[in-house]
């Protein structure tokens, strides 16, 4: 089934707000079954609402607007949509008063501009707002769906999730499930050749690949919970180590859970990422249980003074050496008591560069109470990227090396 | 003038790829005095972009296309573009001959294909493409005006920078000056008030307000360079101190200047923040001349082995409080020599709360040569943006901290 998406927003137009609404519904819409054939922001005009709605309906079955249902002038999609079918707007009573509810809860008054948002096309399902006051429409129109979203994503997002999507997976009859499988370390086109030769994909699955820097996503999408299960397993055996978790599972995330799991304790020893691998870890809500703290010893000062790294390794190995990441690693493990330390130190560039010595050489070192390890890496990339695969790899080191031993 | 912009692109309408291309253009175009009146994404198809096409311009001056320029069966942007035009491909010899050359600097040879990416419409402008091999077009047609752009962004950005944008001053015979002004501090719609109670926004003069978090960008555009500096004058004095700087200029850029500018230099003691102060300063180049490092104490024993806080003032207290926020840079400060010393603890969520601390609860305390200043705030939002509010007012506090001692 064709879909198309039509963003009202003067902002967007304007280049204030970045469109992440049309990635996000587009994406989901995707996982269910359905084309999406066109992306389409204009502004909140109504003669231009009402020329793209009409057009857009002569194409797709399925038609989601998001933006201007708030309360103010310019908001007036609803409005256009129903001139644009021409069908009659009918007040919703029990709009308003659960709008006026809203605004009681925050010990504010309901403007009286708000009634506008009461007033929908006669047989269209409002959709609750669970986050903002706007509530949303879901219209049949013929053979036509007609969908209209909230514009802020904290809005957008929950109302796709939990209003509209039940009711496009009635439209065919069938709940559809999705699963998504994260894999780290392999490029996107690589992560195709191998699924393409190793796995078939049956017939009535869906599968597409996601990219976010690093990782790729398998997104798995049927109306057939065992035929997913069943592909989900062959990938994983496909893939094996690569694979960090099921549903958006990242490494700062999986490194929590294999942490809690062994109730063991982890330090950082941080030089070219400084501070980047524990600011991922704490990103993570729970890491109090695992994460004990570390030292961000960009200086050579601090190297020597808080790791007792030996000024005389650091003139004769370098501050980036294989030698320097050991005795970081092996400092911190004495100073700290975690049970496990990783430590880091590279050049990220763009200086810094010796003979001998590219941007972008990194050495991570991971101790753990049984042994240490050295890794070295030449990665590629503006300084921040090197960084951030640094920080990444040194996650999934510890990764590697937990389920590893789990499995001896 | 109304401009259009046409996105190609299957991963766009896949949810693959955020379109991010069409804000950057469109910010672009608004300083460059065009009204942007639609943003469209379509798939790489003939018939729907010749459709496509005709329509924009029907209604803008102005239609820039992004994508589909590769040398692949689905790169079919500038075929289709003549033929909505109706306009024959010519061959550009000098153009086969470029990409011939590229592909040999980086040791490969050119394929057959890419010969396709030599024809465009008579009478066209080729635009070069200093970072990959796909050239873009300029076309006037009429009254008007057609162009092609890559859709790598790594691509795009610099073809419209370089290529375009000075083709499009040409068009109104006035180059067109732009100046940001960068404010942290204050919220957008403050800032919008204040300028419009402030500031007479002079005729010929374009002011428009863009928002990153916790920062608001006034954009003043003219094709007045004296007009600019003015107004950027006069919006200096109006937001005083809350100015970071002009262009793009963020906290931890600012740091880095005035440290250096000083000569001094500084360390971190991290709690909640948990190593993203550190993160942020090390992000920027040149870092190492003022950076020395720092102490991720996440849990309360790393606050008292390496800062010395002593573990009844934590008990006392609580680790979130004025107290430890203080000692933790007096010992920091002890302990790294550096000039400057910043300690951060706060509840970032989303637990941790007790009956008198709330979630948000940040002590931010900065230790100089000459004194020590703690300031307790109370931020709002999730862990994340807690956390992220706690480091740039960190690195704000250390800002206002060396500019109001160079003005004494």
């Amino acid at each position: 089934m064709k879909a198309a998406i039509l963003t009202l927003g003067n902002e967007v137009l304007a280049g204030k707000t970045l469109n992440t609404n049309s990635q996000f519904l587009s994406k989901s819409l995707n996982g269910l079954g359905f084309d999406v054939v066109e992306q389409l922001t204009i502004p909140d005009d109504e003669a231009m609402i009402i020329t793209a709605v009409k057009r857009l309906l002569k194409d797709v079955t399925l038609l989601i607007t998001t933006g201007g249902l708030g309360p103010t002038y310019d908001d007036i999609t609803i409005a256009s949509i129903a001139r644009a079918l021409g069908r009659e707007l009918v007040f919703h009573e029990e709009v308003i008063r659960d709008i006026e509810e809203k605004f009681k809860r925050f010990h504010r008054k309901m403007g009286e501009n708000n009634r506008s948002q009461a007033y929908f096309p006669a047989e269209s399902v409002v959709l609750p707002n669970a986050v903002g006051t706007a509530p949303g429409m879901y219209l049949e129109h013929g053979s036509k769906i007609i969908i209209a979203l909230p514009g802020p994503p904290r809005e957008n997002i929950p109302m796709f999730d939990n209003e509209t999507r039940p009711l496009l997976e009635a439209l065919q009859n069938k709940p559809i499930y999705l699963e998504d499988l994260v894999i780290f370390g392999i490029g996107e086109s690589d992560v195709e050749d191998r699924v393409k030769e190793g796995v078939r994909v049956p017939d009535g699955l869906r599968l597409a690949t996601y990219v976010k820097p690093l990782y790729v996503t398998l997104r798995l999408t049927s109306t057939d919970k065992t035929l997913i299960q069943d592909t989900v397993e062959d990938l994983e055996k496909l893939f094996g180590d690569s694979v960090v978790g099921r549903n958006d599972c990242l490494l700062e995330e999986k490194v929590q859970q294999l942490l809690k799991k062994t109730g063991r304790t982890l330090s950082v020893a941080e030089s070219c990422t400084g501070g980047l691998i524990a600011s991922m870890l704490v990103s993570v809500p729970g890491s109090s249980e695992i994460f004990d703290g570390g030292f961000i010893v960009y200086s050579n000062d601090y190297k020597s003074r808080e790791l007792g790294v030996a000024p005389e390794v650091i003139s004769k190995e370098g501050a980036v050496s294989e030698a320097v990441a050991r005795l970081m690693v092996e400092g911190l493990y004495q100073r700290s008591g975690s049970d496990y330390c990783l430590g880091i130190t590279g050049i990220a560039g763009p200086t810094g560069e010796t003979p001998d010595k590219r941007v972008g050489l990194t050495f991570i070192a991971l101790k753990t109470p049984d042994r240490t390890l050295v890794r070295q890496f030449q990665f590629f990339g503006d300084r921040n990227t090197i960084r951030l695969r640094g920080a990444l790899n040194a996650l999934n080191m510890l990764r590697l090396e937990i389920v590893e031993m789990a499995l001896e």
